[in-house]
């Protein structure tokens, strides 16, 4: 497994934490809205590994701001992250995975992808161009063997950057009120394990308590 | 397992061919679209393995017409099949779940439930009736333990069905071009299998090279 | 004009307040759920008038109930009038208005058309299933010159309705917190004068302070 | 009137076509994808004529590519022109409308706002960005008296670019088979004219032998 992020320390830490579990992980700096950082990405993992069968992006960053507040940079530094980072990022997997048969890219979206409220209407916007990109490319690529799929995240992650900021949102919520990161996980692994003749391109995935 | 259906012969064939696969199955002839008729199913269904758990109702009949020649019970009978005997088992499903937990409950759509394309605009009509319907239970009744489900099956089945009918089409699409059986029954499980903390209301499925 | 309903005292009244501000209106009492009284509406409206030009189809009913609570009957009659009643016009309608050049037709829709929430869950299959039929309809009948709508009233009608059993609600609401009639009219009409290489399928009208 | 358009010939040529026909209109020459000429842009209004009340973006460029052959800048400059000069246009008019009690500002979508095609992958996710955003402002400041509108162009539009470019498209397609450009304008200029107890986000325009 090799996950990616910007921050050293922090994709250092991840990739250590699966090896103590006894997972196989090499950490990747990189940031994915860079296409040569992109590439460098993939010539790691290719290098290492082959190329991959299975790659998920999920950056992204539900910054919000009322309207009249957000500057040029914050309306276009979220859609960099979470949608033309998507861009870097499938385009090179769709050009590396094709030639091998294909494989499954997966990207993460919210609630916001299809719902865009106030103070999230930048995120919206960028979430909603990701969702966009996820649907065409399924269709430009489906038939040539690449599984794309479009998971929309309708809850609270109970991972550290939300327990870590807000720990009484946890408590609020109560037993399983927030998503299972490793519930997360066992539903874009299932996308992976789909067979091609039931390919999903898109699925929400939300607390059973989560009112929507 | 307790297949459902209203021709005793087919449903009796079902049942006999999954244990003949080492399954387990006793068939129960009942038409979904009386109520009375559903609980008996689960009647029968409780006395012999206690309240089911997972249920799926996946009656339906995507019959076509030109919208002037449909008459009344045409459009009619679509709606009882497609919808109400979702109401029903629904309803009946929900009042015997819950007061043990809960369960899954999975309704199957079809392309139909979100796009009314003609002839097909009754059969759309009762297909958006019961997406609705999942919806909206799902809403009601997840706090309270019961993850319902909204499958929209976007091709065609590679089941009998189909193939009995019209056995070109499924030489036309080639290898994969319909959906297998048993990779739709993998599809609902793993609904049933989600921990709650990340249920999904709703996933479509269809061949990888589906045009859609 | 020739207000159709099953209260021949609401109805009439209704279309005298027409005639007292100088309209010309002629009340029909008629069940929609039935063909044979759409049939004589029609018969009725043509041997007047000849055969109509703008047809609306707003018959509805918001009733509510916990799903558990639902009866059979409670149910069914939602989609009896919110839906079937919509097939038997829109199939007189368009049986009659095609052979003169089409016209336009109009469905109602709510909220509910399109999210399901309960208490409302029977009413949102019943307007989904409604909805579904008018998008059907118009992919069906449109090159013929037939031009449906379908509206989605997103918020109170300022109407007796609503006032004379929740007077709390228009005050609480502040001015023009609820759709006022006549605009809903205006927008109705605005499809009906649509130019044949523009026309709208759908759009919403909510109140400008509506939360949503 | 004052058309707005990076090319000073094509907006002179336009505003004088507006002035020949007895209407008043003064070019402005800017580009829209610049938070300085925007602001450019509505100081040169509101010098000549006062705060706009009627604000429309409708930049784009459906320019399209297989996505494998689209490199970063074909990607960007989509959503820029797109998108991202809506959220400055949209900005800019809301600060400015909000205080003089608001006004109307329509957003023009297309076909590909709701559904992503290949090749128009790129365009698509742009112009779902720019659906969220209009969706996002509507919310945040419909209350406040800002009308915010997206209108959703599902067809060839009647005007010199299609025509001068594909000549047979036209012909193709046959009498009003492609969206006149008036009655485009008459369906903006009905949602300014919307009473505001009744107001409508999202309308679709399609010539009404249109497939869908």
């Amino acid at each position: 497994m090799f996950p990616v992020g910007r921050s050293a320390e922090r994709v250092e830490a991840f990739a250590a934490a699966i090896r103590d579990q006894g997972g196989s992980a090499t950490a990747v700096v990189a940031d994915t809205t860079s296409a040569v950082e992109v590439a460098r990405i993939f010539d790691t993992v290719s290098a290492q590994a082959g190329v991959p069968q299975f790659v998920v992006y999920n950056a992204g960053n539900n910054r919000f701001a009322p309207l009249l507040e957000m500057d040029d940079a914050f309306f276009e530094d979220l859609w960099r992250l979470c949608c033309f980072g998507g861009f870097l990022v499938g385009r090179e997997a769709a050009g590396r995975m094709l030639p091998e048969g294909g494989g499954t890219l997966i990207f993460t979206g919210a609630t916001a992808s299809i719902r865009a409220r106030p103070p999230f209407t930048a995120f919206a916007s960028a979430k909603a161009a990701l969702r966009a990109l996820a649907h065409g490319m399924a269709r430009e690529f489906g038939a040539q063997g690449l599984h794309v799929g479009h998971v929309i995240i309708d809850g609270g992650i109970d991972g550290d950057q939300l327990n870590s900021r807000f720990p009484q949102f946890k408590e609020r919520l109560g037993e399983d009120g927030m998503l299972n990161v490793d519930a997360i996980a066992d539903a874009y692994w299932s996308l992976h394990a789909q067979h091609r003749s039931a390919w999903t391109l898109e699925l929400d995935l939300r607390p059973y308590k989560e009112s929507f």
